[in-house]
């Protein structure tokens, strides 16, 4: 047995690759995976582009670029973000490959091993797997309606020694937990940090996903807010934007934490795929991305609300769930003690997968959830896969 | 200031970001950089593979893929190894995000901060940047023109507590050093870590890129010697074969330590981007890797035969270099404590850059030694920039 290092022990074995082959299963209605539908991919908008470039792009599309992206990119994005009323003259870009490698980066900038972090409880699978990657003690603040309990958060910034070294959240359409921040709560973490030292990692991944215009106002990114007094560290991604096959995110941050960042992506891939850069700053200077998004925006919208009304005509009345305003997720809590894979077990039976609630436990353990995604199957078969959902969940806890 | 992990307190400045920025300054004469020249990519075979491209495989290069790799790839990539004599079907590939993604996956799977590794003197700057990154401690053995010195490497084995972690060496094509292992010289790595629970990585990114057939035999991969009892993890690339601005590299590597190493990646960047992988296989499908290999082999031929060529008809006698037999780098050797760095300020002046050997030091000190790439310039560039060189280091040591 080679020996490895003690600091990799922390990485648990791969239910993440378990759930995605359940997931690519033929004949089997996926409700688990967190990826796009391949149909709604902007395939025209990709041949246009590809079509478009000069002898001189295909060549930097081939040849190593700056580590933290192509300039050319670096300024459209600039533009898109400033337009979303964010502060790219006071902070610096990052291009990672994908916006996991910016989280990554930002575990590996701040995380000795047994430091404390703050996260959700649930939180999103692929930053608590990086955190454990490098030791970090998973402090757990739980999720309400609103976004997190401030008075957990409170308590924990009072009890937590040594101070902890970031918190993590995810503000819009949060994955898994289908919920949007409010105002206040933002509010309520900026006031608490102030001046603590402890900077604010901000996940926002789904935000362009809204199905309302009216939730708009409400979604504002503490970073948007450019609070005085805390690091918010913003990471960003074209997965649900373009396409997550690009392997495309950004991170925008305040310099100190760039010069750091950017030395630990240097030693880690050198510089994000310059192919997939080139087509994402076209994809943006077009003004694609505009059209895209309002598109697709409208698909997952009819989705959602299929997902929505199939839930609430099948499900038992001891079942709640996050009526979800945008993203790709819903949420479903059982009743208190349930174990969801003993659900998710008859589910597959009846040919429909789910992720259990445990795999978004910080701590491993709660399990009387689940996530099911509406982002990858049509109206048609959400209909069709939701009253099975129900059946196992009746067939578990009683009718 | 943020509270940074003290982790990587090691990485330092950015000396590759910084002697980039001056290798693509207009008007410079750059034999600094380790990239292809842009001339060379394969634009038209890349559009003939985007051309013929269906919807299906268009949707998959904008999706996730596995974490470990598309299939396909593999399966093409497995194709391609298995007739270089590489013992595929005993080891397991991953694909990644570049062949330092690779490096860096292994650092990360083997190395606590102060675990000694060995690795060679000069070596990589990049694979030195990802060990740095997790707190190695290098440990050093010096180079010959036929490997590494085999007298100091026992000395090591024997004097190094606790072991080392693993041993880190390119064979061929040496970048920065420019040299060929020789047979014997692997075979006594070989026959010295067999049974210690040393594994090696081996980097060979550079072999396709050979001057002389006849050079082939002699280069065979410890890999593909397969020798038992030493867990031999290789590692290459597309940037070299394809275009680095696709950032895909590999692994090669025993099942225990893919199952690991899996876990990392996928808490690193999930994929790597699918889009560069669909062309990839292409590329090896259709034999383009092959013609191509061919055609950008014999242009390096001719600027490599040039920059010796310019050498010996200008360096004083007191330079001694490495003739190259394939890849990217001449390595000169000045006079004993000669700083490379003023010879490099006189060459910027006269419009001419490379890279000091400083930069290649493990211990970052030995700096009499120069690294002049011939892959990024032309012919008539080589002779015209070479003297100036020479004359630079004239200015320094004397005539």
């Amino acid at each position: 047995m080679p020996r490895f290092a003690n600091s990799v022990a922390n990485l648990r074995s791969s239910e993440i690759r378990d759930m995605m082959s359940l997931a690519t299963a033929p004949d089997i209605i996926s409700f688990a995976g967190g990826m796009p539908g391949n149909e709604l991919f902007p395939l025209e908008k990709i041949d246009r582009i590809y079509q478009s470039l000069t002898e001189k792009e295909k060549q930097t599309a081939l040849q190593y670029g700056p580590t933290t992206g192509l300039p050319s990119l670096i300024e459209s994005l600039s533009d898109y973000l400033d337009k979303k009323g964010l502060p790219v003259k006071t902070n610096r870009l990052i291009i990672t490959t994908g916006a996991l490698q910016a989280i990554h980066i930002l575990a590996k900038a701040f995380i000795d091993p047994g430091d404390p972090i703050l996260v959700e409880t649930p939180s999103f699978i692929g930053a608590l797997s990086a955190f454990r990657a490098y030791g970090a003690n998973l402090v757990t603040i739980p999720l309400n309606e609103d976004g997190m309990d401030i008075e957990q958060l409170k308590k924990r910034l009072d009890t937590t020694l040594p101070a902890p070294k970031f918190l993590y959240y995810t503000p819009n359409f949060h994955n898994p937990a289908g919920i949007i921040y409010s105002r206040k709560i933002k509010q309520e973490i900026v006031d608490l940090l102030k001046n603590k030292d402890i900077p604010i990692i901000e996940d926002d991944v789904y935000s362009d996903l809204y199905f309302y215009e009216e939730d708009l106002p409400g979604m504002q990114l503490i970073k948007a807010m450019d609070p005085e007094g805390i690091d918010v560290c913003y990471v960003g991604s074209f997965s649900k934007i373009l396409g997550p096959g690009l392997r495309l995110g950004w991170m925008m941050v305040p310099e100190g934490i760039y010069r750091k960042c950017e030395l630990i992506k240097q030693s880690i891939d050198a510089c994000s795929p310059s192919l997939s850069q080139v087509i994402a700053d076209k994809f943006i200077r077009r003004g694609d991305v505009y059209d895209y998004t309002a598109s697709v925006r409208q698909e997952y919208k009819k989705r959602g609300l299929a997902m929505i009304e199939a839930l609430e005509a099948s499900l038992p009345a001891y079942v709640s769930f996050t009526k979800p305003h945008g993203g790709f997720y819903t949420w479903l809590q059982l009743p208190e003690g349930t174990d969801a894979t003993a659900v998710l077990k008859k589910s597959i039976e009846k040919g429909v997968v789910f992720v259990t609630g445990q795999t978004f436990d910080p701590d491993a353990i709660q399990n009387n959830f689940m996530r099911v995604s509406f982002c990858n199957t049509d109206e048609e078969t959400i209909r069709r896969g939701v009253p099975l959902i129900a059946e196992a969940i009746k067939e578990v806890c009683g009718h």
